[in-house]
């Protein structure tokens, strides 16, 4: 399928949704970055999506990477793809100008980032994984490490992983084993095996720096006991230059459903030389700096999946005849009327649409906190954001990459039996997509993360900071007859949301296990409200913009023009308040349920 | 993952839920099905299963089917298995005893099926489609047909295909371009392209019977205008024995998501000699007969994709240590508790123990009535089976394949990163039956069968006979206390069925799009409440056994022998009740919120 970037769209979220211009005009790092400015990115960043990666996106799964004595060989393509995309600067898009990076915005990079991902995803997980590495180095490094590690990184011309997981160890990172153990030379010998490291060895730079985290002697046993550690691949001479080959060894690659262009290695880890970044001990506080970062990552390809499979599902359902509308004919000249007058058809695909564009909104939303939790001026405003931050970003992860997936499979259906074969691109998609909603902290991870860390580890500060901000839309919109039919069950919603979770804050002081058993549930209820927001601001913009056209407007040049473009806007949020937030209702149901029937069956009586 | 047959629980479902003995006692053609019997079928199926299907799933998958100047080569060790699974009888199962078939019941069809096919669906194809040929030609076949192709069919030294789809025209047979030509001596030449055949070519059997949807010259348009044809790959010999090789030509096969050792099929027929079975133009109707064989199958699918999920996480849940339970420390030998203590990975197991055992009970339950259907003697009786049939099969197709893909997917995340991995079997799972919801009619497909055709179409006749089932049932428990958690949600969803399908039906003589806009959500909810009804069923059962066991039962054999299996059986279905039906709410909803949502957007609004 080939890729258009859906630029209207993008650029309606940052400008007329979310006011870009006033938002980076109280950050002076962002100044530079007007309207004009940051369309240009946009479209650069298109052109080079459409043209260069979305060819490469279902050769490179055809083709997969190819592992041969240690070494990685991308899909054909990849390497002068991944030479044009540095050319081209991409990879500094966010860095430190002082290390040759842009310096531009979180939320511009998102946006650069969605429409890369949604290209060719694969792709975008070498570069993606080196913004982790540089993110690291960028917060926790000393002043010699970054200026060894920083340039080389944001031209691309090395790139970084992230080496967190063991074999036995994933979601519960307290039980890794890999050790550090100190040489004389203030380095430390690295040893252990790593699974599960995307662009862990790869052919396309001319050398890889592992962050990886390993326990040093006698540390603390569980999480408190683990310490981040930079591991070339190739040492580094102190002229900068690469120099000989470390004790890190790529010991196979993963045969795995998807992103099969994407290396996935095992990493093995043998007295290579390392060292410590950020204090010891503390690797997995430093390692939060990348998390939400990387967080953020994943909700995009949540985004991206739910952008793909519409874009695909259309085309199709605009092509594709089959029996005639229930409502009488439609296209009397075919033998049959295209499957988008089908109900279910449109059902389908005004899901992914109402997705694709409200994770847009909501990604695009969050990155703004992001942007001034980076360059913000005001303490209490940089604090606000990081809470924020902290709030929505485990929803965007997991809520998003759920319906991103669901999204995904609604392509394969509205294929029929196509979507099931390999050349229309659906099937690649879910396959491909289906790793975001388990990488970076499985859905249930995020769930805790939401209810028990954020929501309720606040006392709920987090979420009332939110609910505050939903209230007062609501208050500033109770008037408008036009945004009744979202405003008013939008603050029903936003009631209830504070009281869900007083009732489980209460519960888990009774039952500890309450808390676990709400939590999914917890977080799609969390994500159909603040979806319910975004669709509902949507709507409030679009309406404005549709109160100032001309009535006497030709209704065909309508259509096809910006009125069919906001009228469309006005009519997704009225699908999404219509047909998918009714879904909150199942998740409070499950909650009220309680856990009882979740943990009275004995382990023992699981059987078959 | 190697599969063991749930033979308890299929026994539990067959004889004491469904009374096989009295059910079998019933129709003289099944008198000898007695429990031993029938128990002795399922060990055979599962001994096979067990140790020559299941090993050969992942190595189908990873081998798939090879393809080179039209022929068809299956992965290592199909062969064999074939021939095995051929010398063991299990072709001729169902099949008329006249012909060299054993002249089973269907139902106890339906639980072999069950088994080989969830040890390696890939495989049961084949068998499947010929299952498929063998009912048209049985039903719609001459004498001379019968007794040319039937009896090499049934022993599997040939094999059937259905041919059906081509290119354009998948759910819209109506619109299918193959011709059919008279030659002189009574047959036709055939003439078109087939797609989406599956074991359309391979190498399992030294001929393939196709049956092929095609027009007469001058055949009326649309649906009315099918013929139905025996054309075989190699023609027979008036000996019976196989003679010079036929028009019919494998183009290619698709390279696909899934079931990758299944060959899918574009089937070539040049001016092939075929036979007309079934009166001319009536090809559509005769292939009505077949349609439910083929969907109860297709439903047994997602059974299937629910238990070998269930297993698999299952073992993983056991086995795999992630971080402490909430509640404390539940083994303290060991870094971590295994995940089966956290509440978020008893939802999934316990949900996709609710689908596999609850799709159990409806295949098993309708294939009774197909029972009836094949060789009941009261004619009121095989009335009142071929309407619980025809309302139950759609329900069964679409909400079983779309649950057994929830499933699946759970499966993927119960494992984490590993469930991505190939090597574990999960992604597979959910590669091979994202299929279930599409071939045999689309999910969307079903749900307009069983909201139009049967629901609405009878006048609400058909549901009225399941209803009134469900009602005397409740009625019958409605003084049983223990049950009453059961019995009222299910008595109060009854009657809601019927309120909600009149409410569809005169929303429907206001708009006929109503009716397309409903369809998916009613068949969820009634897959919802016919699961309630089979769970409730169940759990009276259970209860009614666990009353009879010793009080004094020492606990820990108590939670491993057949009183922990009852126990558990009522444990799920609280389960059921508790989490999984209160989903029904959504899709009452959702048809409340009517058609407008899915119909505002014109056509040339959905752009991107």
């Amino acid at each position: 399928m080939q890729y258009t970037a859906p630029l209207r769209d993008i650029q309606f979220v940052m400008h007329e949704l979310l006011d870009s211009q006033a938002h980076y005009g109280k950050l002076p790092a962002y100044q530079e970055l007007d309207t004009d400015t940051v369309n240009s990115y946009l479209e650069a960043a298109a052109d080079f999506a459409q043209s260069v990666l979305s060819p490469l996106n279902r050769t490179g799964d055809m083709e997969g990477c190819r592992f041969e004595d240690g070494n990685v060989y991308t899909p054909s393509g990849f390497k002068e793809a991944y030479q044009q995309y540095c050319e081209l600067g991409f990879p500094a898009i966010n860095a430190d100008p002082e290390y040759g990076g842009m310096g531009l915005s979180t939320s511009l990079g998102s946006a650069v980032s969605e429409i890369m991902g949604t290209a060719n995803w694969a792709f975008a997980m070498y570069p993606g994984l080196s913004h982790g590495a540089i993110q690291t180095i960028e917060h926790h490094g000393t002043e010699a490490q970054k200026a060894t590690y920083l340039e080389k990184l944001n031209t691309g011309q090395w790139s970084g992983t992230m080496c967190l997981t063991e074999s036995h160890a994933g979601s519960d990172l307290g039980i890794i084993k890999t050790r550090a153990v100190p040489n004389d030379d203030g380095s430390y010998a690295i040893t252990g095996q790593k699974i599960f490291i995307s662009a862990g060895e790869h052919d396309l730079t001319e050398n890889i720096i592992h962050i990886v985290l390993a326990r040093l002697p006698d540390a603390p046993a569980g999480t408190k006991g683990i310490s981040l550690f930079i591991v070339p691949k190739f040492l580094v001479n102190d002229d900068g230059s690469v120099g000989e080959r470390n004790g890190v060894v790529c010991g196979s690659i993963e045969h795995k459903m998807g992103i099969k262009a994407s290396a996935t290695c095992v990493i093995n880890f043998d007295a290579a030389k390392g060292y410590l970044i950020g204090p010891e001990n503390r690797g997995l506080n430093c390692m939060f700096t990348f998390m939400n970062v990387a967080r953020i990552g994943t909700a995009i390809q949540g985004l991206a999946a739910a952008e793909f499979a519409f874009q695909g599902s259309l085309s199709y359902a605009k092509e594709r005849t089959a029996m005639r509308a229930l409502s009488g004919i439609k296209e009397p000249n075919k033998p049959a009327d295209t499957i988008i007058h089908h109900p279910a058809v449109r059902n389908m695909l005004l899901t992914q649409k109402a997705f694709a564009e409200g994770g847009r909104a909501l990604v695009y939303y969050l990155s703004q906190f992001a942007d001034i939790v980076a360059k913000g001026e005001n303490p209490a405003e940089v604090k606000f954001a990081d809470e924020m931050l902290s709030l929505l970003t485990p929803i965007a992860k997991a809520f998003l990459t759920e319906t991103g997936y669901e999204s995904a499979n609604h392509g394969v259906q509205v294929y029929g039996g196509h979507g099931y074969i390999s050349e229309w691109g659906m099937e690649q998609n879910v396959r491909d997509t289906r790793i975001a909603c388990l990488y970076e902290g499985t859905t249930e991870i995020q769930s805790l993360d939401l209810l028990g860390r954020k929501v309720l580890g606040s006392q709920g500060r987090l979420l009332a900071n939110f609910t505050k901000i939903i209230h007062k839309f609501c208050q500033e919109h109770s008037d408008d007859d036009e945004l009744g039919q979202f405003i008013r069950p939008l603050a029903k919603l936003n009631k209830q949301w504070a009281d869900v979770t007083s009732r489980i804050g209460m519960q888990g002081t009774q039952n500890p296990e309450a808390i676990g058993a709400a939590a999914v549930d917890y977080l799609f209820f969390s994500g159909y409200v603040t979806l319910a927001y975004l669709w509902a601001r949507m709507a409030a913009v679009a309406k404005a913009k549709l109160a100032s056209f001309d009535e006497s407007l030709d209704a065909d040049k309508a259509l096809h023009g910006e009125y069919g473009f906001y009228d469309a806007k006005v009519k997704t949020a009225e699908f999404y308040f219509a047909k998918l937030l009714p879904r909150h209702a199942v998740h409070v149901a499950r909650i009220n349920a309680g856990e009882e029937t979740l943990m009275s069956m004995d382990v023992e009586q699981f059987v078959f």
